[in-house]
């Protein structure tokens, strides 16, 4: 299994305490060493970091704890691998250009008998969740010609969820930058920050941010997590089949 | 203007001496302070940083530099911007999925009048590289269904490349992680190292390699770069017009 890591805010806002929180799972307080990757939208760019080696032991994943790359939306993922090598090509989160805009997607979850038709996206490495976000993709561009608001594509979007839910097990979040889509199978939780802000405290590492100190009044600051990340916070847990479409840190669909 | 860094080897090879080199050219010895980026081949994956600030201030640059990322096929850029705003959707390489590889591509040079027919691939920035470079995709795509050896595709590249240079200036790098093709338009340069290799000096900052100590009898590493990187080593100059496909640091073909 694998863990997931998502973020949407109203303004640029950098995800260093959260990912801190997660990387130690990668191999610290947790036995996902498989793997680590994030990808922060920086307007219609997607900068992506990846490393096929656990992310407590990644230079690549100090970097980002260090140097705060401010964003509106966040996909990250660590990885125990089920379905794949080890490599850099099965590293979450996949990106894929649709419609002019980088689509990034992870997974946690597996598949049984995934077999899907073949399409204009194929995948790059032998993970069910690569192909699986292929055919998501391919499903969306055979139903309409160019781009369209989220609400024409959420029908086909929670559709081709529950299939896939149920092979197996399919957690996902899925972005194109502009909002965040995310689907529970079995696990999945949430937490908004607003005004006014509290301190917070990472479960799986000595730290606490007090984010009065770190935001304005205005500030809406949406994370979803496999698990939730700090013990002081009042997470919300989704329900199986429960979805949820973010925007600017808030709930703009859900179902 | 832009400078381009390419390198094909036949083991996986850092670049770190080369692009400690280029580095230097993006704000300290160059003008081209407008962002940078890399893209290194691990098996079908690829690993890309990149950054729209001068890669001499960059944090992320300096990770590349102390951190020897050993691939067999890399693409690298540094931008001097004149078509498209500062900023990462518009900073080279750029990469797009086609038949199940990731291609990269970066170019150096500038397009006037170019106005592509629309079609699978759509650029995510605005610049007139990330244009072509889709349109080099959908020619591709439109042309073969599937994937197919290179001697298959070079035509259709090398007639492209020539249609874009009648539009100004089109020097440019593009892999697909198995082969590197690169095609001069005004200015390109080439080394091939292997046995007996000697030491080598940066032209662009105090740094000698003795590349005897660093490889093995058998290594061919050839790098691209648009001006050559050393000034104690015998760099090729392509002519205008000319190209070059490039696999494991050897030329297998040319025209």
């Amino acid at each position: 299994m694998c863990e997931l890591l998502g973020m949407s805010a109203n303004v640029p806002t950098d995800i260093v305490f959260s990912f801190t929180g997660l990387m130690q799972r990668g191999g610290r307080t947790g036995p996902h060493r498989d793997g680590w990757g994030i990808g922060f939208y920086e307007g219609r760019g997607l900068r992506l970091f990846q490393d096929p080696q656990a992310s407590a032991d990644s230079e690549v994943a100090r970097l980002v704890q260090t140097y705060p790359i401010k964003s509106t939306a966040v996909i990250g993922h660590i990885r125990q691998a089920n379905v794949g090598a080890v490599s850099l090509a099965n590293t979450h989160p996949f990106v894929r250009e649709l419609w002019g805009r980088n689509w990034c997607f992870a997974h946690n979850g597996q598949l049984k008998g995934f077999t899907p038709a073949s399409g204009f996206y194929q995948p790059v490495g032998d993970t069910d969740s690569e192909a699986a976000f292929c055919d998501l993709l391919n499903r969306l561009r055979s139903r309409f010609d160019s781009a369209v608001e989220p609400d024409a594509i959420l029908p086909v979007l929670v559709a081709a969820c529950e299939e896939y839910r149920a092979l197996g097990v399919f957690n996902c979040l899925l972005s194109n930058g502009d909002w965040l889509f995310s689907y529970c199978s079995t696990k999945l939780a949430h937490i908004t920050r607003r005004a006014p802000f509290g301190p917070a405290t990472l479960k799986d590492a000595d730290l606490t941010v007090d984010f009065h100190a770190e935001t304005t009044p205005d500030d809406v600051v949406s994370v979803i997590a496999t698990e939730p990340l700090t013990d002081n916070e009042n997470w919300q847990l989704y329900q199986p089949g429960e979805w949820i479409l973010w925007r600017d840190g808030e709930v703009v669909a859900q179902g």
